[in-house]
């Protein structure tokens, strides 16, 4: 199989080599203004309101693991989208493609979950559609939520809010996610003692929001790819470089231990309900008390900072003492996370 | 297999089964007033605006077709619930499922599709995501369409405006899209005469609502069923009885040939670019003269009308001079169609 023939399963691992796809292929032929811009979710002015729209599909293998499902997840994961462009989610859809023969009993716990995630994070769903496909066609089911929302006025985030000296901050524990996928994907011992943090933040963003506006300057939920996706995509956009303290850094122990086990970079692993957010340096540290208030933001932390620079590359000061370069992952290893 | 505790093909083939599933595991855990009217689009009020938004997800096979392919379908197949609805598409989303392997030429000339047919239609894609999928867990791609629209002035749709002599119009021929696809499955030698007649119709339902505006009472587009299932889905929402005359449906004679062969009824068959709409019968006639000056309506025909009675049945005075009752499909032949 030739490489640059056919898509290879690290096209959707959220790396370098979907980005690429995303520049090359989509992007050019799509081309528009709301779309060019690509955060989370795109902006648009209907009449006197700026919506914001969003989709994303989810294949997670398991469909159940601890912490969540992919009903759950399809959920919270569209409307993390909205919350960290500054939108309040006003509606999802839900899509279904299911696999002929598939469990009425587990379709019927998946839509509970879907059900009870969109209740309690207070977005309806509003419109749906069901697709079956022939035995062997698909993997179980498949789910595709798309969001609507509407911009917070006091919400103003974007690369090029960005400046040196500005903090980053994280809302949690990393990796938790996509190491919970993981293990119970590779039936590790320790997998019942791994939790994902699959949350809907559409809460705490708004608080945030509220609280300091204009002084956050940019937010992104970290999914594929991770923190160092994010923050990679972040310097080449901004053209400074970054500094992180892998000392302030929060991971959980057991989450460390499993990555390390499988040789992983928690900084690669996705998360599906933390915030990484960029913030005037004078608020960060009321920031973190604020997140600290709400139950999805208990270890929010202080990570690093922009730097100045020319050179757009994200830098860990490690707890050795040395200096290491944070690099985008390539997407490789860890496909269907989400 | 136990059919009560499965998913089967007939549960996404658009029928009476589809609409069991759908009644009974969908709405009532979701329930809330957008979802419950069950609409082809659902409508919110946000700001001043009413906005409609709706999904649907494209697992067609093959996913090149005479006429169109999965791409272009995509694009038309959710600005069409929109346009029936009464709204204007004002932005679609994008999502992809790709199986490993996947051919990145076909993948380009799929997008290409994708993008010419969104941009005719002048609705722009402004978000989008991509999943990528072991080899042997899709079967080559399934695209996801979300779309929002806003709701036009001039429309005022739904069950409850229907009454007692109301035409039933169809803007073109039946069955096309359907034929199309299920013979160049089998395999048909007549294959490479039959078309599919998936399109966009904002325009054209756009030119109706601007010249008819309250005098159409309800519009569909008649996918997944065909005719048969809409006008069945309308009479029991309404509990009036429809007659259609059989000599008055435009149907292609080799779309008719095709149907003949493979034992099926037109009037079950998915279309992709046809409106069936319920209008008042004094604009019945100028509604199809309308209908013929648009590229999309030349066959436009009034096929029936809503009777008086209390029995929520669908009857057609046959070519033969009989009469026989058009059921709600059952579903099971027609996997994969859209």
């Amino acid at each position: 199989m030739n490489d640059a023939n056919t898509i290879m399963l690290a096209h959707g691992g959220g790396g370098r080599l979907m980005n690429d796809l995303i520049a090359k292929l989509i992007v050019p032929r799509f081309a528009n203004a709301a779309l060019g811009q690509l955060k989370d979710s795109a902006e648009m002015n209907i009449g006197a309101e700026t919506i914001c729209f969003t989709t994303d599909s989810f294949v997670v293998k398991p469909l159940v693991f601890n912490g969540g499902d992919i009903g759950k997840l399809a959920v919270c994961g569209t409307i993390n989208d909205l919350a960290v462009t500054g939108a309040r989610p006003a509606a999802l859809s839900l899509s279904l493609i299911i696999e002929e023969g598939f469990s009425m009993q587990l379709l019927e716990a998946l839509l509970d979950s879907t059900a009870c995630t969109a209740q309690r994070a207070g977005v309806p769903i509003v419109t749906g559609d069901t697709k079956v496909v022939e035995k062997g066609a698909a993997d179980g089911i498949y789910i595709n939520t798309a969001g609507i929302g509407v911009k917070l006025e006091a919400a103003e985030v974007g690369f090029d809010r960005i400046c040196v000296g500005d903090k980053i901050v994280v809302t949690g524990t990393l990796g938790d996610h996509g190491m919970t996928i993981l293990s119970q994907r590779e039936g590790l011992e320790f997998t019942t003692s791994l939790e994902s943090d699959c949350a809907a933040l559409n809460g705490l963003a708004e608080l945030l929001f509220d609280k300091f506006g204009r002084d956050i300057k940019f937010m992104r939920d970290p999914t594929r790819g991770g923190l160092a996706a994010v923050l990679n995509e972040v310097v080449q956009h901004i053209g400074l470089p970054m500094e992180l303290e892998e000392a302030a850094i929060p991971i959980d122990r057991t989450v460390q231990a499993a990555a390390d086990m499988l040789g992983l970079d928690v900084l690669n692993i996705a998360n599906e309900g933390r915030i990484v957010a960029l913030v005037d340096q004078d608020i960060a540290d009321r920031f973190v008390a604020i997140c600290r208030t709400h139950p999805l933001g208990r270890r929010a932390a202080v990570i690093g900072s922009v730097a100045a620079g020319t050179e757009p590359l994200v830098e860990m000061l490690t707890k050795a003492g040395g200096r290491r370069v944070v690099q985008m992952p390539y997407g490789r290893e860890l496909p269907r996370i989400c």
